[in-house]
């Protein structure tokens, strides 16, 4: 099926990159405070020249673990030809998530998982570059055999089978062309989370949502669970605000357990959310599926995923009726592959995706899975919208283009993984030059003169 | 109600500690092929010359993730004082679960949880040894409100209560001088899985049960789930050697989808097992309770919990019938604190605990958790035994004591987690004396010479 045989991965190259966001508490929730956004970011160099980029995204500390579990993994990937994982890529992948003694401190869980990723995602963008088009292109050229073939569907047939996923591609391969037309030119539905991080003043708040607002921004996300005082106050400004016919949803980031969930989101129902994200503990099916139930009657969804951590807790999500807005994440789970399964599993059970982006090019990724979910998918964008939040697009050398509150299909070859150069020079840490200079005027410590673990670029 | 305080930990350290285990196929089942049974090796160091040894259990490739992520955990242990750690311990607990970048890459599981378990093991032996009590003692000894002080409930609260806990133990004082009596003359019964690894030929499974057998054993657990012909082989032979009074369990290591799991053991159904262990992928707990109510005419239970990466989901596991033999690891989820918890919820449940062991250390630490259980939770051993295997235990200080198939109470202080000094200096990977043998006599590849990722001991 494929050409690009013999195309060795020469080498793979895995750097510690991250961004002082801490300093002005973008990205801070009830949950996570202090976030610096930082990814774990791949390289995969072939004989041919040609270049793959990936990454993973996490929010500081920890990274270093990452880029460990990137470094552990390496060998399974260097060495192999490029056009022989292509071809298999299913297979591939279970070679990655399954090597016989690594699989141990998963498995296809956490930091080797979130290693996973940024390697899957790296070569995906290998792949888009050597066929000289963007990745959602790519998905949406191939035969449906050739996409479903990349798919690992163990521990998920009784969900979704091959079979079916197949069947659903070559059920909606008529408009398939008026659809990527429309991508191009109007793009898909975005909403900003940028308006609503728990560590911004009122002022900020009211500020931003005029700002997106004037934007053509419909939906709007804002953070909650810290305090109840706090959340009423804040929905009911920027209710005033945005006006009741746009959307509002809430986020709490986990800190609630179940029956708290409930009543605390009985005293938010007054501002109509559309959907609680992230209420309690992202393991919790069952306890989400309880929430999902007693919110039903007010009209409240539930919204989670963004640390659902494998195709299987996503099916359990799905079948339990847990979720009823399936918020992917691009490298959470083992990268394209496995979020595609979850695509189909989705599309399946009638829940619509609404991606997880922000962060590190979270963003520049899932625009490419949502558009190839409506050309050759759900063929829709009813209830589904790409979260939108305005940070560290400027690092990426191909970043997003939203326009009027859309995202607009992108056209450069590859997965838009790909950091400016000199970001990733300046970033990474400890020893990027932007990092020794935070370092000399004591907005950090430095870690190497405090004998904390640091994992170095190899 | 603790007086140690002003015992300041002063140092934290970590070794990565590999067994050539793979050399002769122990361990061998469907999934995992060739382990090298390993641990990250914690030691913390306090002011007072005391030490307390903690680890966590993985089979090779892999652990240097697991170290590499003690030593980012270790700036939130380093410099704290062991008495404060005590009085509030599941304060502290949730400080190193819950830390705001840290915990992104988990969260609780995975190889961060992995890590997070064997510093919180240390610091229990660490108690243990000061209180000069062997840890199961230190628990038994303990006021109800004091042990349950040590547990996070957070995220659990819809299937136990602290005050739940306080109760459950009050209403079993009665009688604790006996049982702990009968630990310590007679002991808690054990099962053995040594004669049925997948890589052992019929003579060794032949040898073995015979061996068992004498030795007073009546529980005896083979691997499945390669090939059926084999299984049912196998198991033919190992209940021609055992007969039909004793009991027989089965495991799959994760092989099989749902639909294949029932299928598979329905074949098996023959040889009457007592249970079907992790038939399917281990977080998948609507699958295993679709298994378990297959399986439940046949009288064959579900078995599962050694790679359940925390306490929400072994609460989801009990809510929802999925496991009728709950698993307890001790260190795949996070150390003592959260393992009790599971004892809580299982007791509420009415789901009897058959800790998984064997190994590196899991022998030396679930007997203690067991024998807390007997004496203080459940005070009955009907239905529960304790998995045997018999490795690596000579490598152990204070070794367990196994007597007609029963784990006699350990009395030295700690949690029997101290490594012999010679052993962990011989195995440390790559440069212990043992390892720098066996690279030079080629029977392993030295990762040094292959720039394989190695994370040294600090």
């Amino acid at each position: 099926m494929y050409q690009d045989r013999g195309l060795k991965i020469r080498t793979l190259h895995v750097r510690d990159i991250r961004f002082p966001t801490s300093l002005e508490l973008h990205g801070s929730d009830a949950m996570h405070v202090d976030c610096d956004y930082s990814c774990a970011y791949v390289t995969v160099y072939t004989e041919g020249d040609v270049e793959g980029h990936g990454l993973t995204f996490t929010i500081g500390r920890g990274n270093e673990i990452v880029v460990a579990a990137v470094k552990s993994l390496s060998p399974l990937v260097v060495g192999q030809d490029a056009g022989q994982i292509f071809n298999d890529f299913a297979g591939f992948w279970r070679k990655l998530t399954n090597d016989s003694q690594l699989r141990w401190v998963g498995p296809e869980k956490g930091v080797i998982h979130l290693a996973t990723a940024a390697i899957i995602n790296a070569l995906w963008d290998l792949w888009a570059k050597l066929q000289q088009k963007p990745l959602w292109k790519l998905l949406v050229d191939m035969e449906p055999e050739q996409l479903v073939s990349t798919i690992d569907f163990r521990y998920i047939s009784d969900a979704v089978t091959k079979q079916e996923a197949i069947a659903m591609l070559k059920a909606m391969q008529e408009g398939k062309e008026e659809r990527e037309e429309r991508m191009i030119r109007i793009g898909y539905p975005a909403y900003t989370t940028q308006a609503g991080w728990l560590g911004y003043s009122n002022e900020q708040v009211k500020a931003l949502c005029s700002k997106y607002l004037a934007k053509g921004f419909t939906a709007f996300k804002v953070k909650v669970g810290q305090n109840l005082e706090d959340d009423l106050c804040r929905c009911a400004m920027v209710r005033e605000i945005i006006g009741w016919d746009n959307k509002l949803m809430v986020d709490a980031n986990q800190v609630w357990d179940t029956e708290q969930a409930i009543e605390w989101m009985k005293q938010l129902a007054e501002f109509k959310p559309l959907w609680i994200e992230e209420p309690t503990f992202p393991d919790d099916v069952l306890g989400h599926a309880t929430i999902s139930k007693a919110l039903k009657p007010l009209g409240i969804g539930v919204a989670t995923g963004e640390m659902c951590c494998n195709r299987v807790m996503f099916k359990q999500f799905l079948q339990a009726g847990a979720m009823q807005y399936c918020q992917i994440d691009s490298c959470r789970i083992g990268g394209v592959n496995e979020v595609l399964s979850v695509y189909f599993m989705a599309k399946k059970l009638g829940v619509p995706v609404c991606p997880h982006a922000g962060g590190v090019g979270l963003c520049e990724m899932v625009q490419h899975l949502q558009i190839f979910d409506y050309i050759c998918l759900t063929g829709t964008t009813e209830g589904r919208m790409i979260e939108f939040a305005d940070q560290q697009h400027e690092h990426f050398e191909n970043s997003i283009h939203v326009l009027h509150a859309h995202y607009i299909a992108p056209k450069m070859p590859g997965y838009s993984t790909a950091l400016k150069a000199e970001s990733a020079e300046a970033y990474e840490y400890p020893n990027g030059s932007k990092w020794e200079e935070m370092f000399a005027k004591g907005l950090f410590p430095d870690p190497r003169k405090q004998n904390v673990f640091v994992c170095q670029a190899n």
